[in-house]
């Protein structure tokens, strides 16, 4: 099932997606998500980022099989610097270089407290894009990341939450500017098991959370005027203008 | 005014808190927070952190004077390592040494994207304390300290929200085993609207968010069985009792 979170006349919603158009949702984190019966005609309705999340961590140095050498690390971005599909992606003032990392990021259903490792797997809800913005010139300069990974539009998420994917070989094509890069998901260090066994020791992790699990291919360097695109087979394509600051 | 959240027989609800109980109140991040007239005695209520932050960001280095050499540092903490007045802090069980740390906590009322340097601490609702728990072992190990600060239970948070607060001269005493130290917020390298200006330009915050002002005093060893105190004039005492994992 397709999972969207849309602003209507009626305000702002979950819904599933097919393809005659929106169909409401009650609780979609809760034991069954059920349709209301209202449908929203695509036309009426505007994709929001599919999630507001407590937690955005993403995976350091996951991109690729060497990193397996590397013990595996983490860090956060802040909740309210995620937008929806459409949403400009501002850049600082401050002249950083600023690079757009295309991944998929796994989408927590339930809480992973005192969950068994073997059982992490079904604290995931499901599986939508994300595009990890971050300022290459900040990240040079802070040790923590923070300067470089929180400012607000850096974390893109969408368009849709998809319930019913197998994550071990997802292409990932990132196109900036009319050039696409693709990669795929299987070239990760660590996969979507092995990184939940290593955050869940780490984190508190809930509903809506997102977890975003490496760049498998190049990042890309984005500037004012570009659109940016991230696009996973069976997740649609994400996309944002990417626009100076003020 | 004393802002609290509680836990009670009809549910969760933010509360003011004057000596005769809790006053129920409605939209405590509005224009104005009005009480809802419903009462709740103490004895009949239950503490929780006052917020349900997005953002729990903390200020790194900012213990004394001479730490305004160095250029300001931030980092975040998993929101959902926030813990109430009472509640366990739950030790790792790889043995790493963890510290507690004593902090003026500011409570953010509104949002601070596009608020002038000037204006911002109008965006602040009040003050809180916060105890910012460190694995010590682990901040040595990794960089991005992601693996230190975010634990589950490793913020504790609380008891209230006071509105009416000066922070500038705020003694700070973290009592454990009996062992009391004290420092003043005026030893705080930055100060609220400082820590401010440099962090809305890094992410954005918002209605319940926490900014963490930086540990004027020592950090203090924390081992199963102790309590841990943290007191600050004007904001009363929150403790907690210190736990292994599991």
């Amino acid at each position: 099932m397709r999972i969207c979170r849309i602003a209507h006349a009626g305000g702002v919603d979950y819904a599933s997606w097919d393809e005659e158009g929106f169909t409401l949702l009650l609780d979609p984190f809760g034991a069954h998500a059920r349709q209301a019966g209202l449908r929203v005609p695509a036309a009426r309705a505007r994709l929001l980022a599919p999630v507001e999340p407590r937690t955005v961590v993403g995976m350091a140095h996951n991109t690729g099989p060497s990193d397996r050498g590397l013990p595996p690390a983490a860090f956060l971005k802040a909740a309210r610097s995620v937008v929806g599909p459409g949403a400009a992606v501002r850049l600082p003032d401050d002249g950083g270089r600023v690079v757009a990392e295309g991944e998929l990021a796994m989408v927590i259903g339930r809480e992973t407290a005192d969950v068994r490792p073997a059982d992490l797997l079904s604290c995931v809800l499901g599986f939508t894009i994300a595009n990890d913005v971050t300022d290459r010139t900040a990240q040079s300069r802070d040790p923590l990341w923070t300067e470089a990974k929180s400012r607000p539009t850096f974390t893109p998420v969408g368009p849709w939450i998809e319930t019913d994917l197998d994550p071990a070989d997802a292409a990932i094509t990132v196109t900036v500017g009319g050039e696409a890069q693709t990669a795929s998901t299987k070239g990760l260090a660590r996969d979507p098991e092995e990184i939940l066994a290593y955050l869940s020791r780490l984190m508190p992790l809930g509903p809506g959370d997102l977890v975003l699990t490496g760049a498998p291919g190049a990042a890309v360097a984005v500037s004012r005027g570009d659109d940016v695109s991230v696009r996973i087979d069976g997740l649609g394509e994400l996309t944002n203008p990417v626009e100076a600051c003020s």
